[in-house]
Parts: C-alpha cells; sequence; structure tokens
C-alpha cells in the first residue's frame, strides 16, 4: 500500500467532489453561455452561480470579483501580467515580491522585466520565512506598483499575517496580489483586505486544471486570455463547470474537522519527529500556528533529501525535498536559500504535505523508516563532516548567514 | 426527454472518456512532474506521454511538438500573442486572419493591435466562408508576420484546404496558424504542414477545460503562462492529468463510425430540410463534403433565429443561431456578416451540431416541430415584408452584397 505525504504538490479527489461533478460531464452538457433564456443552460448556469458564490464567500469578497482560471500558473499571470500591462503607462514599473514566492510568480514577473521593461526587487524574509516588514517599508519608498506575497509557503509552510501586510502597502497606496494558494480552505482569510489573490482547486481534493482569481472591484487587468464574454469577460473561453463543480464541493467538504485532523497529524508528526531523530531543524515559521496546518518540513543533518526520498520510494512513502537535485532546476530551492540555509543544508531537506486520508499509523511506520534511512545515509555520508561540525556550531550560536543566496536564472523561454 | 443538437458549442462526455478519467482523480494522485525516478510519479508521467501520443499521432506531428493547455481559448490566444510577442522585434507587424476567424482568435489579435503596435488585416471570404486565395496572395505581398484562419468553421461549418494555404504562405515565407478546434478528428488532416494548430477536448466528447496547442519545432514562442519545466517550459502549472487522459481517450473514441454517422445525420438533416422547409438556404459551402460532418446550417427567411430558438426549447430541442439578439454581443454573426448576408437575412440563422448521440428519430421529431413554428412565425413576422422580397430577388439573381459588414468593437476589457 503505498502512502502518499505530498499533499502540497497535489491531493486525491474527494468521492462527493466526484460525484458531484459526474452530471456535469455526462448529462448537463450544454455550456451556462447558452443560457438566453433557454432552459438547456440553466442548470449548468445556476450551477456556476452557486459555486461561484460558495467560494466568494469562503474568500469573504463578492461573487462579482471571482474569476475562475485553470489554476494556481494561471491565475498568478493573470494577475501579475495583467496588472502590470494594464497599467503599464504609470509612473512606477517596479514591482515587489517576497524573496520566497512560488515559481508562477517568480517567472511572469522575470518576463514582464524582461520583455516589459519592469523590475522587480525582492522582499527579504526572516529564518522564519516572513517578509521583513521593515524592508518591505524601505522599499515601498520607491512608490512601487504593486507587491505579491505567497500566504502559506509551500515548501517551509510559514503563513504570512496578510492584514499587516495589507495595511503596510495601502497606507503607502500600493496594491497588493497574494498567492492563497496553499491557505485556501486551511486558514480562514479574508481576501477582502488584499487587491488580488490566487486560489488552485487542486490541493483540497478538488480536481486539477480549476483555479480562480479574485480581483477587487474596479481593478484595472488587461485578460491573459481574450475572446469571449465569459468571466465578466476577463477570462474568455468554454466554462470548465464540471471542475468549477468539484472546486465548489472539495471547498464545502474542506470543514473545520478536516483542519483539526491535518492539525493534529502535523503535530503528531513533529512529536515523532523530535523523539525518533537526531540534528534535524524544522523549517518555517518557530510557532506551529503559523506554519500551515498539515504542513510538516524540515532539514536533516548530514544527508541528502534526494537519497531519503528514493529509499522512502522504495518502502512505498511520498514526501517531497527542496533539495538541489530532485529538482529539475538542478540548483537549491530558493525558498530555502533564502531564508538563510547553506545549499549542503538545503540538501537535507524533507517536506510531508498530510491530508484528511492519512493516519497516524501510517506516520508511526513512516518514521521508523525514515529514522533506518537516515542512519544508514549518515553511515555512508559523502556529505562534509567539517561543514557539517562548523554549521552545527553556528545555528547553536544563531549566527547562520541571511545573506541571500538567490540564484537569478537567465533561463530562455523563447527558444 | 431533451434532445441536444447543439454539438459545436459543447459535446457529452463519452462514458469511455469518464471511465478513462476517475482513477486519476482517485487513485493516481502525484503529479508526474513529482516523476524523478520516483515510483509515485510513473502511472501519472506515463498516461501523460500516452496521451501526447495518440493526440501527436493523431496531427501527424512529434509528441515534442504538443503542449496542452486549458482548451481552445488558450490555445488561440497562446499561439497568436506568444507568437507575435516572441517576434515583436521582427520588420513586420502585420498579421493577416481570415474574417470569419473565431472570437478567441479575433480577441487577442485585437489586443495585439491595441497594445502593442500590430496591425491586423483581415482576409476576405467568399459566400461560402472559402478564404479568397487571391486576397491571401494579394496581404502577402505586405510581407506579414502571421497568417491564421479556423480549419473547419462552427458557425457555416466550411473546411478550409489547409495544404493550399500552407503552400501559399511558405512560399511566401510566411508562418501558419490554424483554428483547428471543430474539425479536429472530424476530418483527417496532417497538421505538420502547417505552423501551429489549435484543439480542444470538449467538442469530441472528452472533458472541458482540455485543449493543446501544436507548435512547429524550433519555432519561437513567449509563453502565456509563466512559472515552471512543464510543457517543455512553454505552459507552466501542474498537470490536468485526469483531463488530458480525457482528451485522448475521445480521440480514440472518435472512430470513422463516428463520421460515418455524424455525416450520415447531417446528410438526413439537409434532406428533412429540403422536404418540409421553404425559402430557407444553407450556409457554408456548396459541397457538403466541405463542411463538417453532423454541422448543419441555414438561414430561414422570414423568421428571427432566436424566436425559432425559444420555441424549440419549449419542446426540449436545443439548436443554435447567429442571430443578433441570441449573442450577449447584441450584433449579428461576424461570420455571416463576412459571407456577405445582410442583417436581416443573418437573423434568420439557424445551426445544428449533430453527435453520435443523435438519431435520425430525434430529426424526424425535430422537422416537423421547426416546420410549424416557422409557419407560426411567418405568419406573425414582424420582419419587413418588402426588404424579404427584394433579398429573394437579390438571391435569385444572384446579386447579394459581400462587402464587409464586420462590426469592429472598441470592447474596452481593461476597466
Amino acid at each position: 500500500m503505498k502512502v502518499f505525504l505530498d499533499n502540497n504538490a497535489s491531493t486525491r479527489v474527494d468521492d462527493a467532489v466526484l460525484e458531484a461533478m459526474t452530471p456535469f460531464f455526462t448529462e448537463i452538457i450544454s455550456p451556462p453561455s447558452s443560457e438566453y433564456g433557454n432552459s438547456f443552460g440553466v442548470e449548468a448556469q445556476e450551477a456556476l452561480s452557486n459555486a461561484r458564490e460558495i467560494i466568494a464567500n469562503k474568500l469573504n469578497v463578492d461573487t462579482s470579483e471571482i474569476i475562475f482560471t485553470s489554476g494556481q500558473a494561471e491565475s498568478n499571470n493573470t494577475a501579475l501580467k495583467g496588472f502590470a500591462l494594464a497599467n503599464e503607462k504609470s509612473d512606477s514599473k517596479l514591482i515587489l515580491a517576497s524573496a520566497v514566492s512560488h515559481s508562477t510568480v517568480m517567472d511572469p514577473l522575470k518576463s514582464l522585466v524582461k520583455h516589459h521593461g519592469f523590475e522587480l526587487e525582492l522582499i527579504e524574509v526572516n529564518k522564519e520565512g516572513f517578509i521583513k516588514h521593515d524592508h518591505l517599508r524601505q522599499l515601498l519608498k520607491k512608490k512601487p506598483l504593486l507587491v505579491t506575497i505567497p500566504h502559506g509557503n509551500v515548501e517551509i509552510g510559514t503563513i504570512e499575517d496578510i492584514n499587516i501586510i495589507a495595511n503596510i502597502c495601502h497606507e503607502n497606496d500600493v496594491k497588493l496580489h497574494v498567492d492563497m494558494t496553499y491557505s485556501f480552505c486551511k486558514i480562514e482569510t479574508d481576501a477582502s483586505v488584499v487587491d488580488m489573490a490566487t486560489i488552485a482547486s487542486h490541493l483540497i481534493h478538488g480536481p486539477k486544471g480549476v483555479g480562480a482569481l479574485y480581483l477587487r472591484k474596479k481593478q484595472r487587468l488587461r485578460p491573459l486570455i481574450d475572446g469571449g464574454f465569459q468571466e465578466n469577460r476577463k477570462r474568455a473561453g468554454t466554462e470548465n463547470i464540471p471542475g468549477i463543480v468539484g472546486f465548489a464541493e472539495a471547498v464545502k467538504q474542506f470543514t473545520p474537522e478536516v483542519i483539526s485532523k491535518i492539525t493534529e497529524l502535523r503535530d503528531y508528526t513533529q512529536e515523532l519527529f523530535n523523539k525518533n531523530l537526531t540534528e534535524f531543524s524544522i523549517t518555517g515559521a518557530k510557532d506551529k500556528n503559523k506554519r500551515l496546518p498539515g504542513h510538516f518540513s524540515a532539514v536533516i543533518s548530514y544527508v541528502e533529501g534526494e537519497s531519503i526520498l528514493l529509499y522512502l520510494d522504495m518502502l512505498n512513502f511520498m514526501v517531497a525535498t527542496g533539495s538541489a537535485c530532485s529538482s529539475k532546476q538542478l540548483k537549491a530551492s530558493h525558498v530555502l536559500s533564502a531564508i538563510g540555509l547553506p545549499t549542503e543544508i538545503s540538501h537535507g531537506s524533507i517536506r510531508l504535505g498530510l491530508s484528511k486520508y492519512n493516519e497516524k499509523e501510517q506516520l508511526d511506520e513512516f518514521i521508523v523508516q525514515l529514522g533506518q534511512i537516515v542512519e544508514r545515509l549518515r553511515a555512508m555520508s559523502p556529505v562534509d563532516q567539517d561543514f557539517m561540525r562548523e554549521w552545527k556550531e553556528m545555528k547553536e550560536n544563531g549566527e547562520y548567514t541571511e545573506e541571500d543566496h538567490h540564484h537569478h536564472d537567465d533561463d530562455e523561454s523563447e527558444e
């Protein structure tokens, strides 16, 4: 039996979600767009309105402020390119992004810099992954066009206080976009305090290929996908009704009980790590209540996350790592670099995303296997023991560098 | 029992398609991107490769030339904006589009004109909806950057000969994009003769929210959605594996028998119209073999398509119209204008899209109802009888105007 512990990458679709979607595959065929006093499109139209209401309510925004998209990547690209290009004649061309933003935020921003004359500055984060409010305030003096931050960080789980950050931005008359992909439904959120927010379905037991963008009323935006009246002319294309219905059902199924369960599983994981492993550090916010429920991440000394993953895979456990070797980019996670972890240390990163389909028994078995794997790997560790001793001392003295280790690549996406 | 005869808007998902998708919702959770020698992503990776191969084979292109997207609108926007912006420093800023292109082609082109200094010229079409090759050749002397045409037209069914048009473009060293959304699987096509092609899943009994772009090797393209290594860095985002698997299964299910059946249903519809209705003209190519199989469209004199739709709806039949009143744009179809139909005539348009789930018995019942509705509407027709008499004469004398009636709107998509 395979045990999937990587629910921040993707999740199992809830049976109730699949059930809610099914009639929209095989019975309710007509697009809602056909509903011009026509009875064939009525059910799809009602389903679309209903889904929009569920999602708007969850974010505490108006239904007219929800644009359905194909997921996180499209929502982030629409928000950032759409806002920047709609304001390209403004005085400012500067955009500020948290140094721990997701690649679907970083890459559209790099495209705006490369092709449209925008400027990007990264807001520094502290060791816990929170942006430094002082640095944000300092950068805001440059009168940027937009600020973008993640709400809950996918790699280290840190949850930003968006109320405080929205206040800082708005005091300076600057708009704020927040990527809520990993926090949506897991952290109670009033998105109406920000100007744009990204959410996605596939991380809350909804289908892949569906997401949404919250766009505050009267906010200018140049659509990424032109060609129709759908989504208030902000996003063309025949509406993915089964997907949208599934997304909304997933929101309904993400009850307080689910949050309690995944929080408990996370706490249990933390206990098991403390009891069974030596020489590791939990990454992200020190206060576990300021980390995503269901999220647990750590760096384990003297081992490679990649090797851990391979061994765990043989034993049918799936987790994630920010280790360089595991990513197709072949470089250390920019998030782990940004919180000041030397590459040697971030190589030992491991990350669990726990869902309602996981059980404590799975974690009991997992920690036994992980303990043995770490022991075995350390016995044959190729990692420089001198460096590790030094790092241990630095950490004990609270001295490790927080310098930026961001690798700004020059990936040529146009070939 | 409702009878859906609008299969060029959307289709019922095939049971085999839903069955193929289901395990990817609830069992195979891990994204293929996780497949770095990791067994959890293997099934998704294999499913993705397999789907890509099925679709590439169907188009006679290489698997590396297929980029999965969220559907027609995204594929068309990616092709047109992506190609134009990747070549924005080229000498030419001119793009040529068939006057009967879809809105998801027209609108991104208008955005390129409005925001990026491109120029758009429309290639005239004849009464049958084919682009005039002479006009194309004439426009090609202006050394445009790109030409875009639909393969099969959604409103009038006309199928362009892409081999000839590709030759004309390539002789002039100009690239060709073809929107194959409505012809894919219905017309055997060698897409490798063109440079880019758009296809979509939801018109062939696959799920909504999935499509693809064929992009010829080494063709430059600026991605619409940045942020990841997926789809060869051309389209970021967690792959919609269930949707992609469903898309490929739909291709497999679209057998020659299906094509025969819908062609037969179309021919039968044409016979029924000829036997039971007076004063109507079939729109699109005169040669029915040069119209999409399963497609039947006509303009019926002295009536409003919108009124026909309302009556048919009460009787549980769903068809489409290009009538002004039926579209949210409140103007006559640009396609019907482009083939030279006066607005008064295009108001009487009606369009059927027939699928393998339709039966002759449904059409028998449909034509009886349609005959009665047309008779009733004509009895109380508000349409100018003088104009209609005049139009009839013009038509009989083959005189009706082919002047462009395109309404270029100034819709402000940035608010």
